[in-house]
């Protein structure tokens, strides 16, 4: 079989890649080979566990990809010869290509040195369709439920599987929840917001053990205490897969990422890689990252598509800033770019400024919510490094705000004077603004530095 | 009585002009005059009439200015002699000032052509407390209400009205409601909510006449109809407020508002204005513009706060961009910069392209709403000149988002590959983001241009 572009894998950055490429070049032939008859929307995946209900409702649609005329092959690629441009499925087809993206994705990160993973009702969550409805239908007779790992999935599915009524406890290693992405404030309250609605949080201790026979029956903590189980989840994080770009000899960068330049092209010839799977740098320092979104996974396989056949200077991938949010009950919280830690960690000199007002004005609105915006602003020149987020479900879009603020380089004297657009029921108050009030106070903090 | 710095007015110009002053530079002393005890929040007068349901709730609070120490005076000021420096209260009490800001703001149209004005129940939407309370008690016992003019405020104030029972008309000269903000296709989706929810709708024609005698009975219209009414409320748009500054000698302009430059310094020595009454310029085009926002007015108060005493040339203003939102029940919408009719009566070359998605991901979530942005595109070099949405809540920050593409003149290739952060319950999907979506639309339309 014959195709121009043949992408590899068919979650978020396959499906972009393939749809932008046919898109804009609908004479060539587009070929998407993935595993999975349907696919998971990622970021949708602890919502099956209790508001969306099913894995049958959280299928990212085809649609797209079919209206281009891409063609879906569901099968499996064993191997990539870069040099006769050739791709050899595992039921022993061969497809020719002109230009390849790998867009194998990550899965979950099974420690080895932790014993009794292989135990009966020992999970990961993984994105495939069949493994989670099989979790699902095992959960349903259980009771106690133990997440290793408090990043955005861990928590998540913990709150997920706490409003079905599970009991659920959350352990995490680090001193705090989500403890990656956010500053310890920000982190404190989505931790209390879990503690109300009932999920257990253990912070700032790891797991040494799962016990049980055949069965999982609990976890043994690193100081020794044992913690009942019906079921362990492990959440601990991803790891790139890159075991078929590997084999054909594309470069693998030291945080075992497909090494991937600003047009996101690999080191074979032709081959292109995007998502989970690619090489990440931060935008701000230019070191390699760790970071795995779906929305990060999507702005690459857009740059990946653009460059295929011809090099776009002015569509490069100029590194990842990592934008995240998440929502536990009304309270949500966002982040974009380096918080004040990891700014600091990285050698920055750093002036931050928060603001608390009320996300709608008068703040006496039926549906207002408190609404903080911290900002974290290198003290040499005053480009805003990160921003933080806590309020209502404005947030989302008001770290998209932010992220677009560092994405353009803006500093704090440009937030000073930006103009926003203000409304009592969506917006915080055109006076009392958390973004540009909270630069305010970075801004006299400056002035004083 | 002496000071360093003399601001006149109290809404949300003057509150931010003074307390970015006195917050940078503590050592001044800062007087605020404005006429009204309690000032209400502008935007948030429409809710009174129904969600907030009272102006007690909508009070613009002093407790800012206060904390800060900036002395607020209740007094009107009736002359400024901008040689002197020195300013005359009604009361005759002299204030001697350095430096002063118009911040006077607008008051509503009530067009002298326009026969009936002076008979009872034929009401405004002065930003004035006692009125406002006055105008809630007289409508009261009445039924029918009809409101003249269907911008932003007559819109808001119509929904709230009909949310109270109250039968209400809405009757807008224009082809469209909301019209000079947004396009056809937005501007017709918030109408047939309002339609909905119960507001009647009369678009494309204007009214000729207040019927009654001493007290409303009805409007005629240009058609030669006769509606019944138990009050009219007019809410055809508000002028500037540049009586002061006129009669001290300030240059107004064409437009009829107070001339002032990039740093808000007006033609008389040591005067400064922001706000509804000072100077504004379309950002994309540098051309007078009459547009008259809160959010505006507190950017523009900010650049003149921080260029008081010396010119910041890093904090200047750059022209306004109308970033406006509005909010139907729960179908909210939202426009930055120009939409397409504006952008090519102006005299752009531009291409535009819409995509609808969902806010949320699966959009089988209980929360999940439509969300379509449009985007205005410049066919000469691919500027960002201005974009719509419409959707659930979430589109006000979204609309916030397109601001900043504006005001960093990013252009679609920038936003091709921007990177934007999701979450299931926060925002639209990564893969079908709806403002990525359009901006993809738009490339293709360039590209086959």
């Amino acid at each position: 079989m014959n195709t121009d572009v043949l992408v590899i894998g068919g979650s978020a950055a396959g499906l972009v890649a393939a749809m932008t490429e046919k898109s804009n070049n609908p004479e060539k032939k587009v070929i998407l080979v993935r595993k999975e008859q349907k696919v998971m929307i990622p970021c949708g995946i602890p919502y099956i566990f209790g508001s969306i209900g099913t894995s049958d409702k959280n299928i990212l649609p085809d649609g797209g990809l079919e209206k281009l005329g891409v063609e879906i092959h569901v099968a499996e690629i064993a191997a990539v010869d870069a040099q006769k441009k050739t791709a050899m499925t595992t039921a022993g087809e061969e497809i020719n290509y002109e230009k390849l993206i790998f867009a194998t994705g990550s899965k979950p990160v099974v420690p080895k040195w932790l014993k009794g993973t292989e135990l009966k009702n020992v999970y990961t969550i993984l994105k495939d369709k069949e493994y989670l409805d099989g979790l699902q239908s095992k959960l349903s007779g259980l009771k106690k439920i133990v997440l290793v790992g408090a990043g955005f999935i861990g928590v998540e599915v913990a709150d997920e599987l706490n409003k079905q009524g599970f009991d659920v406890t959350i352990v995490e290693i680090l001193p705090r929840i989500l403890g990656l992405a956010f500053d310890d404030e920000f982190a404190a309250a989505i931790s209390e917001k879990l503690t109300e609605r009932g999920v257990k949080v253990r912070v700032g201790i790891g797991i040494k053990e799962i016990l049980g026979d055949s069965m999982v029956s609990g976890v043994l903590l690193d100081n020794g205490e044992t913690m009942e189980a019906d079921a362990v989840v492990l959440s601990i994080g991803y790891r790139p897969n890159v075991e078929l770009a590997q084999k054909a000899g594309a470069d693998i960068n030291a945080a075992g990422f497909i090494v991937t330049d600003q047009y996101k092209r690999t080191s074979l010839p032709d081959c292109f890689a995007a998502g989970d799977c690619s090489e990440k740098r931060d935008f701000l320092t230019g070191k390699l990252s760790g970071i795995m979104l779906a929305s990060t996974a999507c702005a690459e396989a857009r740059v990946a598509g653009l460059n295929l056949f011809a090099l776009s200077t002015i569509c490069t991938f100029r590194g990842t800033i990592g934008i995240y949010s998440t929502c536990i009950g009304e309270t949500a919280c966002g982040v974009a770019g380096l918080n004040e830690v990891t700014a600091r960690s990285e050698g920055f000199d750093v002036v931050v400024g928060s603001f608390t007002g009320v996300d709608t004005h008068p703040g006496c609105l039926e549906c207002s919510q408190k609404q903080t915006v911290k900002l974290i602003v290198s003290k040499v020149n005053g480009t805003i490094l990160g921003g933080e987020t806590l309020g209502g479900r404005s947030v989302g879009e008001l770290t998209n705000v932010i992220g677009f603020a560092i994405q353009n380089n803006m500093t704090i004297n440009d937030l000073l004077v930006a103009q926003i657009g203000t409304h009592p029921l969506l917006t915080a108050s055109p006076a009392g603004y958390p973004l540009i009030k909270a630069a305010e106070v970075v801004a006299k903090a400056l002035k004083n530095a």
